[in-house]
């Protein structure tokens, strides 16, 4: 426990409510490293995501970069949707590939500070916010992968688990995991569903109750992730299991893709108001509250040291 | 992907939506290969479906004998029922092992010809024989093994998954797996729930989205069959195993399994009419259509070189 | 078939529905073993459960002292209820570790003479009282950790499958699965979806329909039971673990626990009514009183031998 708790530390700035795995300052993994082909036609920006679509081959490669652990703020997330959307709507776009542009992170998950002292109006958007980038990534038409370049805990192993498929650099260092538990807060029904999908209902029980954090290796063994490998394959492996699910026809996936997801689907749509509420309603408690506010003292305390 | 097509051209006379992994000409394995108890009281042999029941056992082989793959063709699934429906009703018989008669080949799954160019009515009357054959398979209180002597892909695959049991040849070159998105069609939720319930959400997930295609040792790992023995032991580890079965008092075993598909079955009989009519929408499209058709086309094209 | 009856013979007077594996004489096994701390507060007895509380680790042992076999009596589960309760209220109670006093067996399952003979109303009662000790369990906000120290039939495996781990003496003489059918009874659904949620659908399947009584290794091999200890490391490493997760705030655990179990929960309640029902008028049949009749005169038979 200390040893995490340091390793939160040295990423007191980070806000976010997830204990994050070591960050090592020797990693040179960031966005600059990767090739892109030179023949993409469309590289859009915004500040926290970067996209880079290759036409030729339909892959379009959406990067998280949200300084320092990308975190899931209410601006990320709002941008994230936004590009999101506009991959959605663009024909030459058969699949996006999600990575992080920072080392060591993949994303830290949701950011306390839109939780902790804000407004019940503001906690609905940001809660909102999180259930649309969900329902956009598990429901979409396009082939997704995760690939998962560093530390993936709380709302980073959301995003991972929406996807189609995982590919996790083969580091133990980096952790993945539905963690909520051990801050004191409760995962929502969907991240449980979505895990419980991925790794079988008694890992799913075990992991959501104590919020156990997993290493590669682990991750691959329960089935968490799908695949490990090196560092520097990481893009050139998701690329290339991509464009050979391309070979499938389009149509005939996407339907046995919501057909598969469906129950998963309908029941957080029919949950979601309740699921908003709850979350609103939960935050809202002083203890909560003051666990939250404790989290970043001790996160800023330790920074200090 | 190539080679694939080099194996289903093959079978071009075949008329099966489904691709077929390498048929060995070698292999000698067929009917005559099987040595029946001499004290077999029945045997009764449609056009396509081949009985013998040893009333001293209480087993019966039933044997699909439409060359040259097993296509699951109205005619069939009609004759497959009429024999099940009798060995249902016949006292002396308590389990049912379901294999080919034919060498490699299990089955290739439904019959193009039955989807081709066909009218609306005869497409309903060939998903209504579907529908009938899984239920009295899915839902029988005899115990149900499946020696599976050959490729069984798609529809071939759900007739294994119906079974209570998978007994597989070990042998690379014979592939099962759900593998309709290959071929631009879509397995019903049915056959979805079959293999996840086998294989477990996520394998299933995959699967169905990619249509996998397995083979024996890779179909043991991950649960889709049981067990793998050699071809010369296949019959006899089917009637061993459900001898060892048959110790279990059947009142018990029948309520049993029939609480444990209960689910399965009421969502199956729940969805059972739109079920026919997406089944004959979809064939109803142009694209499907011209699908099937190019599909039927390529068969005979690499039949004929 | 013929060993696992003489070891239920061996057991002829434990009245039990279920076969148990061997009894060793040379164990030496039993409450007396256990060293408890010295600084444990409370330590309550009642005819058949006895009860240790260390307020200072806020870990409680619940021992079964119901001899022979710790049959599932109606005595011993309101005795059960009334021990848990009190435990529930105890506030210096985190957890608690159920297993047996008795040497060889953890529990042989319920109770044969409270069905056998028995009127419509006792087994009314019966079946509630299993019904009651199964929601507790299942339901508890505390963490509950089955410490397995002997054969775990039926009734036993359900008491094991309500906890939230499961750790089992490292020994193949030991059996735990719900074998009901080999005696030509059903589990009730309840008992089916515990163990589906534990093992998977397929294995649920497979072991409920043929009444499979797995060793220790096969149990850990199919997730059935999450770890396996030598003798005299059970206890303690139930209530290391069990310690290990009190790091987990109590709340966040808590809510979390009751959303991951709340579907199995609330089908067991729905279907509460019938569910006794269905038991009081299938004990009711004749056939059924016979076979338990016949089953309770093999045991005392081979127990005269």
């Amino acid at each position: 426990m200390a040893s995490v708790l340091r390793q939160a530390a040295r990423l007191a700035s980070s806000r976010c409510l997830t204990q994050l795995s070591a960050a090592s300052s020797t990693s040179r993994l960031g966005a600059s490293s990767y090739n892109f082909s030179p023949s993409s036609r469309n590289a859009s920006t915004s500040s926290t995501i970067k996209v880079q679509l290759d036409s030729n081959t339909g892959v379009a490669i959406m990067m998280f970069q949200n300084p320092p652990v990308n975190s899931m703020s209410l601006d990320f997330m709002t941008e994230f949707v936004i590009a999101w959307d506009k991959l959605e709507l663009d024909k030459s776009c058969r699949g996006i590939i999600l990575t992080s542009a920072l080392p060591n992170v993949f994303s830290a998950g949701l950011d306390i500070m839109d939780m902790y002292g804000t407004t019940p109006e503001h906690r609905t958007a940001f809660w909102k916010a999180l259930q649309e980038l969900w329902l956009k990534v598990y429901g979409s038409g396009k082939i997704v992968v995760a690939a998962i370049n560093g530390a993936s805990p709380a709302g980073g192993c959301l995003m991972a688990l929406s996807c189609d498929y995982r590919i996790m650099i083969d580091n133990p260092k980096y952790k993945i995991g539905i963690n909520e538990t051990k801050l004191g807060i409760v995962a929502p029904f969907w991240f449980k569903d979505c895990l419980e999908n991925t790794v079988g209902y008694r890992m799913s029980e075990m992991s959501v109750q104590y919020g156990i954090l997993y290493n590669s290796a682990e991750a691959l063994k329960i089935g968490l992730v799908d695949q490990l490998v090196p560092e520097d394959k990481l893009i050139s492996t998701a690329t290339e299991t991509m464009i050979k699910w391309f070979a499938i026809p389009d149509y005939a996936r996407q339907i046995s893709k919501a057909m598969v997801r469906k129950a998963t689907m309908d029941k957080m749509l029919a949950g979601r108001e309740a699921d908003i509420t709850n979350f609103v309603t939960f935050t809202n408690k002083d203890s909560i509250q003051k666990s939250l506010g404790m989290y970043m003292e001790m996160l800023k305390g330790r920074k200090a040291k």
